[in-house]
């Protein structure tokens, strides 16, 4: 990120406002800070060694801010190359949720390495985490939250959260409210308790029932969610009910964004990457680039066979080769307006797999106003260039009124099969992101050529044909 | 959303943990609950009648939580809908920042009428919050906050506080500390308070010179501050730091949701909806995607022009005709790949400007690479076909090899106009999402067919032309 591109940040204080409160004992003069954002402007552009050897320059309190401040890749790469006196201190930093991120994120040799860093209680938690997918509630909660009784006052509450916010570090502004074998009964944000009269029980106060989301619920549920309710934490229970942990809703953020990244890569026909653009490595990259583009070539190549079929007639007619890219790439971009569109309504929930048939009406007529639109700037294109360079022969209008039906029937075709071949995928039990764009437009490439060619044979028979 | 898709919410309550307190004062019943469900299970399929019919049959204070929980837009229809008896109370459930947008999402003739329903402080507050774009920070924030002042003590500030929290129902953790003119000198939050010392003063206590954003910056800006740093809330000031008001980050959940959408409809080739698939107008719909869908054909009817200048040499080789479709839909495959993976790297700030050199070297050498592994599948295609079916006459060899060289090159182009394109838009000052994967396609249809056509008189000249 450069400055220019974050007009509104108030740059002389990039200070956190939550989560490193020790870190921060000593408030950076000026200058430090911006040695800080300098570096991190660099970052992306140095390597391992560069990066430590700057990261070594900087005061410590600056230092511990700007680690916290890494994405999770970047901490465990950082740490690995610090002297190992310095590992264990800054490894300490992390709040449990993020160190067993970063574990999980780190080369598999490293991992027990790593976790040595942490101090015992920590090991205990994090072990516990590691246990969860990355992807699921399990995996994105913390372990560490208020706990209160039931039969504790408001005010008995108030002193014990007191001394509980000195030792703790988390953002969460909810205590949960257990029973003995850690049920979750209930809970109260610390703002009710402030509005609270002191002498009433917690039990009084507290919200029975809180929705809670179990731990193996997986993170794009969790995260629609939040979006729908507007929750700021969400308690994690396992099949019992029984506790588990918090996620906050600033994880979500992050989870928002991974989930939508994954889409985007798959509706461009690619894996999805799973690390930064320019940090992954080129050989994982093309391998991830070249399975799909592989599957697609394949595919594509049903289009010689069918072209094929129409060798005779194109060779009596080589005119109509002309406007086969025109044709088929009109029905390739038709499909993935569609494919993306469905994609994207049923990844928001928007639409589900019972709205099929209310999608097909759509598209069908979709397809049909589209497919006519493009036809009659095809047909006026033809006659335009036949008026203006006699390009198409004495048969010109023939020709003409095949492109504009080929071109009805191609559209109407890719709009149908780019807008169901979601609800095919989903069905199945498939990701409908898979239904990316280049692989509707190979599908629609091959009908296209068998829908022009019929066409033609109709529209031109005893002409051309 | 249907319930088997949602397995690990407690569908028992779905009561919100915020914002909602006193529209609840009794307790839902089972019943009531289920029935508000089948409501919004259903809702997405009923028509305007049906959906004012529905949310009559439920009790108060089920409605005014299925009322809140609603999209804006849905907000809007639904109380346009109701006995003008009815839309005042339901109205002024809104936070102001929600009423500022039911608002901006309601038709313009009905705005005056929906502004009038609220009382006049909210009215007030709401006019002023109309007079920014929806899609910067100060439209996105709520003018509502809790305001200390530095000479407080913190005993002061918590019995204030205390009677605020009573008062209004939004959902921040922070207080902000301002001057006799505004300016924001600081922050505390609600659980510093509890654990400071009860005589300090609120200037001692707080986070001076805290981040806060500009009042006109983009909400992308601010979603990724969010992202970046783990905010809760964010103050939101003018031009002389005098505090307007708060994004919390429960509505920068929506906010990451809306721009992935947004680009991911430009990426499939269509401009973005701004409203859900199943309820945005068909006519609506159709001329968003008919733009682009024209523009695209437009562009597409250059590889016609294109085509005809090879006319003659097709007719002496029918045989590459047969190769056309595949050769330039690899190219337009490789293309889609690139620019997908740059436009959400930058998106994500992962690439900037600056990084241009280092992307087309990557592209460079992924674009070879892929293109080999491409040109090896179709020989092995072309030659597997002669051996069993003798489809491509004697010079099989060299129509192979044309093949394979222009799939090296056109895919090498594709991946790096796809690549660089994001660039140039960015440069030039545009959204680097427009580069959408089908805009790429179409220019490398144009220039796929002269490098096969190039490659094809250079190789098969002599012989076949």
């Amino acid at each position: 990120m450069t400055q220019t591109e974050r007009p509104g940040f108030d740059r002389s204080d990039r200070e956190r406002a939550e989560a490193t409160d020790s870190t921060r004992a000593s408030t950076a003069a000026g200058g430090d800070v911006l040695m800080a954002i300098d570096l991190a402007d660099a970052w992306s552009v140095l390597d391992a060694a560069e990066r430590a050897q700057g990261f070594a320059t900087l005061p410590r309190s600056e230092a511990e801010d700007f680690f916290l401040r890494l994405p999770t890749r970047g901490q465990a790469e950082l740490l690995l190359t610090l002297p190992a006196s310095e590992r264990r201190s800054f490894a300490r930093l992390l709040a449990p949720d993020d160190a067993a991120d970063l574990i999980q994120h780190a080369p598999h040799e490293d991992r027990a390495g790593l976790l040595a860093l942490l101090d015992s209680a920590t090991m205990h938690e994090v072990t516990g985490l590691l246990t969860y997918a990355e992807d699921e509630a399990g995996g994105l909660m913390t372990p560490r939250y208020a706990r209160l009784r039931p039969e504790m006052t408001v005010s008995e509450a108030i002193s014990y959260l007191r001394r509980y916010a000195n030792q703790h570090r988390d953002a969460t502004y909810y205590a949960y409210v257990l029973d003995d074998a850690q049920h979750l009964l209930g809970t109260v944000s610390f703002r009710e308790l402030f509005a609270a009269n002191p002498e009433d029980r917690i039990a009084d106060v507290m919200r029975g029932d809180p929705v809670a989301v179990q731990e193996d619920l997986d993170q794009e549920a969790v995260s629609r969610l939040f979006a729908a309710h507007h929750f700021l934490a969400l308690p994690v229970v396992d099949a019992e009910h029984r506790m588990k942990g918090v996620v906050t809703i600033d994880d979500i953020v992050d989870v928002v964004r991974e989930e939508a990244t994954e889409d985007i890569h798959k509706i461009g026909g690619t894996e999805a990457l799973d690390a930064p653009y320019l940090s992954i490595g080129f050989l994982r990259m093309t391998r991830k680039r070249a399975g799909w583009l592989s599957a697609l070539f394949v595919g594509e190549m049903l289009t010689a066979t069918a072209m094929g079929h129409y060798e005779h007639d194109l060779a009596r007619a080589v005119v109509l080769a002309l406007f086969i890219p025109l044709i088929i790439s009109s029905g390739g971009n038709s499909g993935s307006q569609a494919t993306t569109l469905v994609i994207r309504a049923m990844a928001l929930h928007e639409v589900g797999l019972r709205d099929w048939w209310r999608v097909i009406r759509r598209e069908l007529a979709s397809g049909l106003v589209l497919g006519a639109i493009l036809a009659v700037i095809g047909l006026v294109r033809i006659l335009a260039w036949q008026a203006m360079f006699q390009s198409y022969g004495e048969h010109f209008f023939l020709i003409g009124l095949t492109v504009a039906l080929s071109l009805i029937g191609v559209v109407t075709f890719g709009t149908l099969a780019g807008s169901m071949l979601p609800f095919l995928l989903r069905r199945l039990g498939f990701d409908p992101a898979s239904a990316s764009a280049p692989f509707v437009a190979t599908l629609v490439d091959v009908t296209g050529l068998v829908i022009y060619f019929t066409v033609a044979s109709v529209v031109l028979s005893g002409t051309l044909l």
